[in-house]
C-alpha cells in the first residue's frame, strides 16, 4: 500500500531532521537540558522508542501534502520537523496546565523535572521549532521560508487562544455549542491546517491551491476532533465495560457534552452538580444519546468530513503521494473506536 | 540632554507599536486573554502606568543603536517592540519558575490568573514577539527581516539555556565561578546583545559594524549584571539598614556569592547550612568582603565595562544618537546603588 511505503520512508527522515535541530540545544553543562527534550520526544530514558513518540501525524501530513502538490518532500523536511516540535512544545505545557502525570505511558516532563524546568524546556522546544522552519530557506526561496515562518507563528497564536478558552471553560457552567468551535479550531484544527498549507507552500503551489490544502487540513482537524469526542463517550473502549476510559469522567467539554448542556435537560442538571462517577457513566451516556447529542455529533462529523474531502478534491493532489494523502485522511476520518 | 530627548520621542512610539501588535491577540470571547497581556505590560488593571512598565531599556537600546548606525530609528520599531515582548514573555514564565508573587509592586500574572493561564499567556507573548519582528519586512529588506528573526530565535534558545542553568543551580552546592558566566550570558547579556546587533542590522550596517554593536551589548549586559550583583550585597539599599533588600537573603547565586563559595572559607561553610537570616546579613556581607569577593566583583565589572566601551568605540556610533547611546551606557554602568 502506497501510504505505508511513504510512512516508512518519511518517518526516519523526520526523526533525523529533529535530531539535527536538537543538537543546537547542546553545549557544555547542558547535557540534561538536551536530555529533557530528547526524553519528551521519546528518544531517551525509560520507555523510549516508537510507542513513546506518537504517530508523527503532523509532519507526515505536511510531507504528503508537499509531495501531492508536486514537490520532492525532502525539501520540506525542516518544516515537517518544525510542526512536530510545535506540537510537542504545546504538549509539554499542556501537561503542566492539565496536571497530567503521564503521557503515552511515561511520566510527563514536569513530573520528572518539576514545573520550572518543564516550562523552560517547552520554551526551548518552541524556539527550536522556529529555528528549524527558517532552515527552509536552504531548500526553497527566501520568500517561501519567510511566509512559512509567519504561518507557523499565526498558528501558535491561534493555539494559545484555543488553550485560553479551554482553561477558562473549566470554571464556567454557562457554556453552549458556540463555545466549542473556537476552542477546537485553535487547539486542533489550526496546526493541521498549517501542516497541509505549509506543505503546499513549500512545493511553491499556486495561492488557490495552498488555500485548498489549508481548508483540507482545517476541516480534517475539526472532523477528527468531533469524531474523537464521539468515540470518547460511545466508542468501544468508553462504552463497553471500560467506563474508566470515558470522557464523561474527566469533565471534558467535548462536543456531545456541550450539546447536552445546551438542552438543559436531565443530563445538564446532573452534569452541573459535579464530576460523574464510574458507576454513572453508562447511564449518563444513554441519557445524552436520548437527548440527541450522539446523532448531532455524528451529523456534524459527517458534514465536516465531506468538507475536508471536498477541499482535498479542489487541491487536486497528484500521483502516488496524492493517493497516500487520501488514504491517510480516510484512516483519520473513518475510525471506529 | 540628548538622551532624554530621544527617550521622550521613542517611548510613546514603542508603546504604540506594542499596542498594535497586541491587537492580533484580540477576538470574540478573548477579551480577558488580551487583558492578561495588557495587565502584564502595565497598561491595564490596578497599578497600571509608567511605574508598572519598567524602563523599556531593551527597545531603547535597539532604537538608539539603529539611529547611531545611521538609520531612521522608526524603521526598527517592530524589532524594538519584539525584544520588549521577548523580555516580558520571559518575565511571565520566570515569575512562575521563581515562585514570585509580585513584580514592580503588582501581583504577577500567575498570582492573578493561576499557573495554567500564565504559562499560556507567556507563550502568546512569545509568539507575538515573532509576529512583530517579521513586520520589519515592511520597512527593511526581506533578507534583513529574516536575519533579525533568526537572531531573535537564537537569542531565545540562549535565554532558555541560561534559565536551565539558573534553575539547576538551586539544588547544587558544588558551584564555582565558572558556573556564573554561561548563566548570566544566557539570562541577561544575550538579549542585550541581540538589541544592539539587530538595531545595527536594521540600519543595514556592515557585518563588522553589526559585530561591534553585538559585542557592545554583550559586554554591557555582563558588566551591568556584575554591578547589579555588587549592589545587591554592598549597595546602599542592601548594606545600610535595609538588610531585607540584600541578595544574600534570597539565596541568589550571584557573582560575589559564587566567588565566596569557591574560597571554601567561613562564608561558604555558613552558606551551605541553609538560608541566611536578616540578622546575619551585615556580618555575612562583611565576611564575603574580607574573603575578597567585593574586590573581585569590582575588578570584573571594571574589565567588562572597558570591553563594552571599546566595542562601542569600534562601532563608531554617529551623531546625536551616538552621543545618547554613550550616555545610556554610562547611566547603566556607573550606578551607585
Amino acid at each position: 500500500m502506497a501510504l505505508n511505503h511513504f510512512i516508512q520512508e518519511m518517518l526516519p527522515a523526520i526523526e533525523n531532521e529533529m535530531e539535527f535541530v536538537l543538537t543546537m540545544a547542546k553545549g557544555s553543562g547542558l547535557e540534561e537540558f538536551h536530555y529533557m527534550l530528547a526524553y519528551h520526544l521519546g528518544w531517551e530514558g525509560e520507555g523510549a522508542g516508537p510507542e513513546a513518540r506518537g504517530k508523527r501525524l503532523r509532519p507526515l501530513l505536511l510531507l504528503l501534502s508537499s509531495a501531492a502538490a508536486g514537490a520532492d518532500w525532502r525539501r520540506a523536511l525542516p518544516a515537517a520537523a518544525a510542526v512536530e516540535l510545535i506540537h510537542n512544545f504545546s504538549l509539554i505545557h499542556d501537561d503542566i496546565e492539565d496536571n497530567s502525570a503521564l503521557r503515552r505511558g511515561r511520566p510527563t516532563l514536569w513530573m520528572r523535572w518539576g514545573i520550572p524546568q518543564a516550562i523552560n524546556a517547552g520554551d526551548a522546544m518552541f524556539t527550536l521549532a522556529y529555528l528549524t522552519i527558517l532552515r527552509l530557506a536552504e531548500s526553497v526561496s527566501l520568500q517561501v521560508a519567510f511566509q512559512a515562518g509567519r504561518i507557523l507563528q499565526e498558528t501558535c497564536l491561534h493555539l494559545t487562544q484555543g488553550q485560553y478558552l479551554d482553561i477558562s471553560y473549566e470554571a464556567r457552567g454557562d457554556l453552549t455549542l458556540e463555545a466549542y468551535w473556537p476552542m477546537v479550531g485553535g487547539k486542533t484544527a489550526a496546526l493541521l491546517a498549517a501542516c497541509t498549507r505549509i506543505g503546499a507552500l513549500a512545493a511553491e503551489a499556486e495561492p488557490t491551491t495552498c488555500e485548498s490544502y489549508r481548508l483540507f487540513g482545517w476541516y480534517l482537524g475539526l472532523a477528527f476532533q468531533s469524531q474523537d469526542d464521539l468515540l470518547g463517550i460511545w466508542g468501544e473502549a468508553a462504552a463497553t465495560g471500560k467506563s474508566a476510559e470515558s470522557d464523561l469522567l474527566s469533565g471534558k467539554k467535548s462536543l456531545p457534552v456541550l450539546y447536552g448542556l445546551g438542552q438543559k435537560g436531565l443530563f445538564a442538571r446532573r452534569w452541573m452538580q459535579g464530576l460523574i462517577s464510574v458507576e454513572e457513566v453508562a447511564g449518563m451516556a444513554r441519557q445524552l444519546e436520548l437527548e440527541g447529542a450522539r446523532d448531532y455529533t455524528i451529523a456534524r462529523a459527517d458534514v465536516l468530513t465531506k468538507k475536508a474531502i471536498k477541499a482535498l478534491d479542489q487541491a487536486q493532489p497528484q500521483g502516488e503521494a496524492g493517493e497516500a494523502l487520501r488514504a491517510l485522511a480516510s484512516l483519520l476520518l473513518e475510525r471506529q473506536g
